[in-house]
């Protein structure tokens, strides 16, 4: 399994992503799940995959393949929407490629994508690819996306996260979203990739890649660990007792 | 969907289920997802149940009918474990009834039981009743069991509870995993249904309905939802900043 989470903020845009895969207990590795496609000056692109490891290594190789040529690729749409388009297609592409008829039921090909970016011209933007290919795009509402196992990260972020949180706030919030997801799910491990995207600076993001080792993470851990049981004993007892 | 939790703790036992259920979006109705079974002085057994309502049903209706007759059942059972066999062979002859052939592969027969309580000359005990009928204990290393949505409320669960957490603090977490699961997925709902039972009372559970307007839950909500909010915003900038 995995687990991704991006967010786009007034202020740009965050992402976040966890580096484990396994086919079964006995074969975990450790893959890097966020792949970057940056030309400064113009535009700076993100893609975090779950979901299918064949698959999704080969939509960003392809991407990868195309970008240098003529044909409409990833560095020179004119959109991010156009983007999210080719993405999508290339999903579709790879999966037809493996299993023509879509007669393996046995085996899932699918893959989910988060592409965030921000093409100039435009504002930074953030779109959630489905395995079919299509895809929905986040607002100021719902400022933020999750892929893979969500669901044990998700009640920090709903607490926490909204469309002015400041990037380092958010940067934040997700490392305890993770470190929530961890402790509850073996199949999502360290290191963690992280990618900060600050609104119309149109270079590279700022990368950090957070070890176990890593002191700032270990740190904020203890702290929201021993900070929940604080918390926790501090409530008012139940009126049942 | 359903969200049930259930503790085997040193003082005795703690059990809570929420009452929504959902055939799509526009068939939602509320059903109690907790039945008791109790002979006071001598027994007391709380039944949990999530997943197709129709099986639980009738497995909730067939152990209640033969509650009262010379067969085996659940009234008359020696220990908790031969009850567990009985909940789970129940269960089999409802999927059995309504799937004879296993054929019927698009329509999910299956639910999920949980089975705690105490039977005089034993200590309370806690057992998760698989689909298949076949069923696992809790221990003092793993307390705690949960049925349907869980994974929202599993941090909270695995950061607070053990095995030595009192009676009031448990059912305390319980309502927090519950609010955190409410918050992030609709088909988990209001009113909770709450049960506790106090190591060798041997008598009827202390019962509690909370429901939407209940104002201890309410503040719990607020103290827990600022408290984190407080939390999260006394911590350590990050070092990226």
């Amino acid at each position: 399994m995995t687990y991704c989470v991006a967010m786009r903020l007034a202020d740009g845009l965050v992402f976040a992503s966890d580096s484990r895969t396994n086919a079964g207990f006995d074969q975990i590795s450790t893959f890097r799940k966020m792949h970057v496609f940056d030309k400064p000056g113009e535009r700076e692109l993100v893609l975090l995959s779950a979901g299918n490891l064949a698959t999704s290594q080969s939509v960003i190789s392809l991407l990868e393949r195309r970008a240098g040529t003529d044909t409409t690729n990833v560095l020179n749409t004119a959109t991010m929407f156009e983007t999210a388009e080719i993405v999508g297609q290339t999903m579709r592409e790879v999966i037809r490629r493996d299993n023509p008829d879509g007669k393996l039921s046995h085996v899932d090909f699918s893959c989910s994508l988060i592409l965030g970016g921000q093409i100039k011209g435009e504002a930074p933007r953030l779109f959630n690819v489905y395995p079919e290919g299509n895809f929905i795009e986040a607002t100021e509402e719902t400022p933020y996306f999750q892929i893979g196992e969500s669901k044990y990260g998700k009640p920090i972020l709903d607490r926490i996260v909204n469309y002015r949180t400041p990037l380092d706030r958010a940067y934040q919030c997700a490392l305890i979203s993770f470190d929530s997801t961890m402790k509850s799910n073996l199949s999502v491990g360290m290191p963690l990739d992280v990618a900060i995207y600050r609104k119309d600076a149109l270079k590279p993001c700022l990368m950090e890649r957070v070890e176990e080792q890593c002191e700032y993470f270990h740190s904020l851990r203890q702290q929201w660990h021993s900070g929940i049981q604080e918390l926790f004993s501090s409530l008012e007892p139940p009126a049942t007792s």
